[in-house]
């Protein structure tokens, strides 16, 4: 009983410390506003956590392994086809920020960009949760690899992928709005067109008029 | 005589906030750092920006007044050709990461991603910023539309290219390496081939043997 209140408090200060640090970033929020939000003692929180660099350290461990039951499994239960999985992840970023009003994003971008340089654990850290992101499109990328020309890099394109979905999740905050996010995903998507035509032999033009039915959303 | 002195102190006090918030964040940066760095004393700080959101708002308005002189016309002057001023600008982001050891990165992304939710009128200036950016990149595209297919929107291939350059540059620092970078940009220009290559009429095999050239720079 006791070790089952013990496990429960410390994934309150878990979840309350990665709202946190994802709404408002690390440096500003403080370990108060952390106990308070997660209604816990400051002794309990030293005793899971000695430093808020730990509690970090724990959040994107975390954030490893719910890359797969909360972002890429979700969509691959609903969408069989590779390349629209990819499409289907990103999707779900777009869905996440409608969620929010266009705030929080991707938690590991923003701490990508506040700590990188001051702390290197942390750097680490988000290295390799770009690491297992990249893995996944990757995958998605050797499954449609017959339809794709044979000289293209899949790491290199999944690398290609997350770029553009960091940098379209950075600019939904900065708008507060979907617009920056649908035309890089429109663009991308065009992209994807003209690697898939130059495999099966399919005109630019063929992707020319798909393009023109990919319309952003509203 | 004192108004010089003024300015200059001024000028002190913006430039060591400019360079502090960059490099290590707005929260994570504190006045008495900031008064160090400048060798100013708290009066003539508060003098000039009362609250420390005051800073930052002069930091980012003069950011605005920086980009021509100091990201695009340095490019400008030594590339002619449209195309390749857009790629000389995404190459001067990389001459800036390798200067600073792959840190810093772009200081509009970064306090973008660290303010936009919780302070509106930051947000504002990092989209107004963002919005210079991509009218330069878009000018390019402008002075090059006859060699583009007609259907591409030139205005939301700008805001393709600012998205890549944001997560590349994220990626950058997230890796202290250069070669999400690189990668990046060489799919980008892959894109772009394909792109020129449609309007010229030319096959994707020819833009496919250009990017087998567009080898990563170590």
């Amino acid at each position: 009983m006791k070790l089952a209140t013990q496990s429960t408090t410390r994934e309150r200060l878990l979840e309350a410390a990665r709202d946190l640090f994802l709404k408002q970033g690390y440096a500003a929020t403080g370990i108060a506003q952390i106990l308070k939000t997660a209604e816990a003692k400051p002794g309990s929180l030293y005793h899971f956590f000695p430093t808020k660099e730990d509690l970090l350290i724990e959040a994107l461990e975390s954030y490893k392994e719910l890359l797969w039951p909360v972002v890429i499994q979700p969509v691959f239960d609903q969408v069989t086809d590779p390349i629209e999985r990819i499409f289907g992840v990103l999707d779900g970023y777009r869905q996440m920020l409608g969620l929010t009003d266009c705030t929080k994003g991707c938690p590991i971008g923003n701490i990508a960009l506040e700590l990188a340089d001051s702390h290197p654990r942390i750097r680490k850290l988000c290295a390799e949760n770009f690491d297992g992101w990249c893995d996944a499109i990757r995958g998605c990328l050797d499954d449609a690899q017959n339809r794709l020309p044979e000289t293209v890099d899949r790491a290199e394109l999944a690398s290609f992928v997350l770029t553009v979905m960091e940098g379209a999740v950075m600019q939904v905050r900065a708008y507060r709005s979907f617009e920056p996010f649908d035309v890089a995903v429109n663009q991308l998507r065009d992209y994807f067109n003209r690697l898939l035509d130059d495999a099966t032999g399919v005109s630019p033009r063929a992707a020319r008029s798909r393009i023109d039915r990919n319309v952003s959303r509203e």
